[in-house]
């Protein structure tokens, strides 16, 4: 039960403030690469699957770097292409107590949003796979990328892979693109198995007003209205936070599938070291979940666990074995191993 | 409605021990410069006032580094006398848990403290401003400074300007320079329009017994007991902490004028990354609020928002705009600005 | 009332991936060194107190490196052999939100695991002390190790020395070295004065049943169960933790004697830095607090407020001298002191 | 003899691997800001002259960093827009050795690169100022930037300012924008009283053939060549450097005036810290000689211990004062000063 | 012509001192991972070739961190085993000016050492490979990993690839080991085509007297009497340093083979940053240069280059592409590139 | 043949910028602690005598943490008193190339400076001792300094100890202070065995016109004049550098008896780590080769390689052990040790 995934999408080089440090506050910033779908595709490697890279990166030393990262974590880079051009990078400053975390992206006509959609040959890309996975930011960076994802998705379908697909909305990156959002991440929703939306993507989405139900109400009637719209949708899922404080909150998860409803206990995250990444840990639990054949309920218990560890490691991904993950599903545990 | 503020007093290099060493654990300092009166003025500069700093500082790299860092900030430091002496500085190490922070002073005898009080040109300095923001520090600094500050105080009468005045009574500076503390502190508070001080202050000063009042009665009571002492004053606003531990806090704002009494929310602070200056950024806010001309509501909101941010962030000094301010008011907002 | 401590065991070099990335996330170790018993001896130095550490280090450039740093605590160095072989050391990543700290073991075959018992002269070694303090980890570590505890005791009770150990149960180092861990370290406890063992400790050693009595009643049936075991032992006493999160806890003491029950306040922890060591600065609390002969009431809350302290600072050792300790014995007193 | 100089260029933000590392060798990058008419600006701001740096930067964080960071040194910032858009940067492994340091450039369609002529008010800009100083890496950057220094050095003629220009020929940055790199070059050359400027450059500007001509002889030939052809041009000056390793060079400087010709004594720089910047720092040496009044041997004297001096330090600028640059003119007085 | 490459050794884990530090003398190290023949491997790797690591690393945290490395250089894992066990590693205090670098071996009994012999399929691990690479550290670490190397050795011969053998003799590992070291090194490059070794080596091994010849005459007779012991033998190479301090040295390289010698110009190595990995690099160069069959002067000329470029980078190996180290072949081109 | 040496002096806190950065380009400092007299008693702690520190140090944590600096090199604290105060200091910028290194003292008015000369027992202080070791720096700290430094020599001849006295004539200080520098220090030198003085020292204190007479009979002149002047000394050595950098330099020793002058070979010193503290580490050498009994070109000999050694270290002191330093006083054997 070892899957075989491909994931396509962005890369992103991320220079943060050391510590809680504004900006530029001293002159230093940390380095690390990640982007939404590679950190699916680490999480899922140190689970044990086979993952296969598929992005465009800058030919000079900064891609390579970027490729050898992905490398380190046992992520497949021979369907990475690299080009002239730049690499799309984002500038972090960490939140603490009040100051939420604040992010300025310079990631405009990277090498991966000015690639000819012709250049990946999807055939060949996709090979030997059994899932692909690809998230909402693809289109936005681009219309080229948008064609791009299009095509992986139709080759997908025709060599019988299972397809998964995370909104991940970002308004800012769709507002500098222009393009009506909506209707061309609904073309996308309807080609996959597994959704990772909440109910604001699906009101965005289909057009819905969910504000009216009671707060319970809203995820079941939003998952009941994709699964009606996407006749190919199997599983949606979502998380759900609470913020007592920019490094304490609350996390659970939900999870619809065509006949039910589910729903995590809640961790408690005290100390959040790195919240970024973590929605991606969350699809990584749940695609290995799906992978490894278990109930909805594990998992998406697995899931959750594995999205609550990633707030306690810096960088984007989890990095973490399977073992790791299921000893975090229950609370308790938490003195030192030793 | 953009101030000028002129603020005089002390600036110090501070010595910090790395994260939450115990100082000297490791053989490495972060050095940092502020200075309460100072801090005020960085916190304005990025409110968009027009800030001149009024100080003397040695005539090495250290005290033009410190200028520089005031520049850097936005605030003018034509204002700035150089002089042959030493830098104030202090050492910290920064609490945790159920230690906490901890400073040693190392400002006696520095350039500032040492300065004539006949070098200081208060006509031309004052030029040109509508508030001028002094604190109790600097009486307590030494004799020269006391003069100093209160021939600053004539001077601002005399050209009409506004007069704020933060008690920040230390304790340990009065006991090493001597002095009638009350009766020194209490000629400077007779001059100011805007007084940040508490009951513990008031108590001091007007020689008052609050002890024997309910908790919510002593504030309320040492208003107006200041009010009475002190005819020109206007507004006296302060600050109030609880403690779960070191780097958690609940924290929230009292403000009262002749005729009104006001308190701001409670914001939670957990995870505190450095509580130095959140009294400077406290006041910063409410000149801010007041020279907008805000009511004394929307004022205290401000300036507590500020000063919680302030937490938030390593430094003396609140180097953020009014917007970040005004996102902080309310709870929420909370998770990544992307 | 200023005692003389000889502590007996091995030091470890701690090698930790910095903040909380997960080990070699980035090139960088911190390194610091440490040891059960020299924990105790460099918290038992800051309070005032004459000690000897007694142990093997390697020859080299790091075993020196450790001695000094001993030294640098005010722990005398004069009874530490060097010999060819390696030094015992650990890989640490502290853990985090709800991620546990973990601990790799690189301590096999050391300088000190493979030192002839032969080689600690104790008559000299012990001479002038009040107290010999050893734990359960030496044992563990090596036959010969546990031959030269063994002299060790012998030793002191023949010169009339007060002796306390700590169980430090460490179920790796057992499985990796072999032999009956209960009958061993009976043998131990039996020799001993103070005690410091919870009920689970009990249960291993003495083959109890606790876990059918109510909570509060198994520490009192342990001790009671110990006492009986072991006529020579006065005091027992063992620590409390409820984990909110790996960084947020509960933490109190619990303190027999053969006459009375003690248990001490609770401290909450919030925002951990260093959780490790903290058992021993437990130890050099209660073991100050018997040689200045406090009552037990009185020895428990210092004991207790020392290791809730240790949780503020990185590195094993608490080096707080008193004062620190009796101020933070109750809540708060945690603002800034300035 | 205090001038008043304009700098007209693009900012830049370095990111540069720590030490000597390959760029994302570890996960961690220096931040610092520089550009080549600032780092005049801010050398002859150290050196007491009045600068006013006009600019384009992103409307953000950084870009208020950098302006920040100007100010820090002492250079006005008043002159400075924020526009939306994105800063330039580049990464900078640093050399060592046998290995050259190398830049990797992301500045393209840069807020600056991407500014309406129309939007900089030369009349306004220019006033009172003595001096204008551009280089040639802005008619690089961009049409739009290149139309722009042309009316910045119209606006600067029609007002009597001086107009200083460094060639700063990067066949990179001309490659990327297109255009007559050496016809659009001659147009500013024209219009200079001192030019910065090597054979090489002459060569190309003029299309002249130096290389027939012996060693020695090159430079002079190209000056009058230079001075036949710019009947402004009153000096036009140029470093040598020859290379033992990377960091281990012989440098000194030429100046010729129409009727003479000068060379400095050679500079032996071992040990070389950062040599980016250092032909900016000759040029605000030679520019602060020439606002003083003094003889050109003087002069080039002065700005090639500026420039050797700039070796030695972090960073793009020079910002030291100048008693420490006459210091440096002589070889000796290179022991600790205590 | 690119190659397929086996490398087959010890991986270890270097913990060095930051910066000219002695060992702990601020408790920080850097972490980095290397061993002789990965080096080469990395190398290569780099240079286009492909490459398979076969060792035996410990089945934790610290043993799959180091085949990450490998991986992000692009060197396959899929050969490397994990075992219980220890990482080998070492402590290196970096060296300067009259102080030489200082290793602190604690590599005895690591997972690798104590590798059954057996665990190596050496028919699947050779598979589709050209080149063997393994050197004179693995018969030192320990007889079973002496007899897994020769098990190699046996394969290839057998499976019809080329052998590359560095002596690399290390007289501390012999002495802790024992056995006959001559005889056993002797049985390695009996077997191999290319040899890495010097006249001490082949005085060594052969129990040749080369120190009554002249100095110039010493390596053509080693080589001549290394031939004539061993007949597959093709190709000897070395390196030679003269030091004019710990950080300054010159470099050159000679090679012969059955039917000349070559000797490549001298490189000035000023500055240095890192010396270790040197001869692995020119290994990798020569091997490189062999592999895409270039004439010995002109592989001997890349070796150098690549082994003088690796000083001046930090870590074990040199990440540097082909074009970096031709263009380092001839002097100059060491401006900064821009 | 161990000696047991007291060392009196002030003990310093360095605040030095990190690497070669200007001081507070970044907010960051290395703090180590030094001073002229306890450099020479680690360096003579290390090489294996019993030393004893008597200084006063501020009684805070930060005085704490410099006699545990002391301790664990292994330098006795028990002579060390704590008294109100402040810790002297001095920031320091390390320079590089033609830019020196630079100090500015924040040292006047320390808790030594301003101790009473009587609250030192010289009897106690000195009992057990063979040598007392002194320097100019003392007197020039403060009249108070000066007079407890004339009666430990005081004590110090009564008891019989040896003496041993370095010049370190600091202008800075003496201007400072005031008083008559060539009258107070002769009275020092007069009263030692061994001084530490060159032939400007000697023209200082004597009166002694030098320049007139070649380089080379300068010292022999000196000497001559101050073993006439001072009946008791035995030994004058000092030692000569001359710069090609800064950190590029070439350094050697000279030493002269009674009947004999003695010069030692040059050191070449490229890439220098840290200069300060080598001339104490040359006293520590030549110390250490009397209280051997050397032969003068023996210890002059170990004395300079000491000395030569210091600056390939970080900090004040020479921390190695003998048989680094007499491995280093050859040249040769500069490659890596392993």
């Amino acid at each position: 039960m070892r899957g075989h995934v491909v994931v396509f999408g962005e890369l992103l080089l991320r220079l943060a403030a050391p510590g809680h440090e504004l900006l530029l506050q001293s002159p230093s910033l940390t380095a690390l690469f990640g982007g939404a779908e590679a950190n699916v595709g680490v999480g899922l490697a140190h689970l044990g699957h086979t993952v296969r890279a598929v992005s465009t990166l800058p030919d000079n030393a900064i891609g390579r770097a970027c490729a050898g990262e992905l490398r380190r974590h046992g992520v497949g880079t021979d369907g990475i292409r690299y080009a002239d051009g730049r690499m799309g990078l984002y500038f972090l400053s960490a939140g603490a107590v009040t100051r939420p975390s604040d992010v300025i992206y310079d990631r405009a006509r990277s090498a991966f949003a000015e690639t000819d959609p012709a250049a990946y040959d999807w055939q060949a890309l996709l090979a030997g796979a059994d899932w692909l996975h690809i998230c909402g930011i693809t289109p936005a960076v681009s219309p080229q990328a948008e064609t791009a994802a299009r095509a992986a998705l139709q080759a997908a379908h025709a060599l019988g892979l299972k397809i998964s697909f995370d909104c991940n909305y970002r308004q800012k990156l769709w507002t500098a693109r222009g393009g009506n959002a909506p209707a061309i991440l609904r073309g996308f929703i309807e080609q996959c198995d597994l959704l990772f939306a909440n109910e604001r993507d699906a009101a965005l989405l289909l057009d819905l007003d969910v504000d009216k139900l009671e707060e319970a109400a809203r995820f079941p009637a939003a998952a009941r209205a994709l699964f009606d719209a996407c006749p190919r949708l199997q599983t949606i899922a979502t998380t759900v936070r609470s913020h007592h404080g920019v490094d304490q909150q609350d996390f659970y998860g939900k999870l619809a599938t065509r006949h039910s409803l589910h729903q995590s206990r809640t961790h408690a995250l005290a100390g959040i070291v790195d919240r970024i990444g973590s929605g991606d840990a969350y699809a990584a639990g749940l695609l290995h979940g799906l992978i490894r054949g278990w109930e909805p309920d594990r998992a998406l218990s697995f899931a959750v666990a594995a999205a609550a560890l990633k707030h306690s490691i810096p960088g984007d991904a989890l990095p973490l074995p399977e073992a790791d993950i299921l000893a975090a599903q229950d609370a308790g545990g938490l003195d030192v191993r030793r």
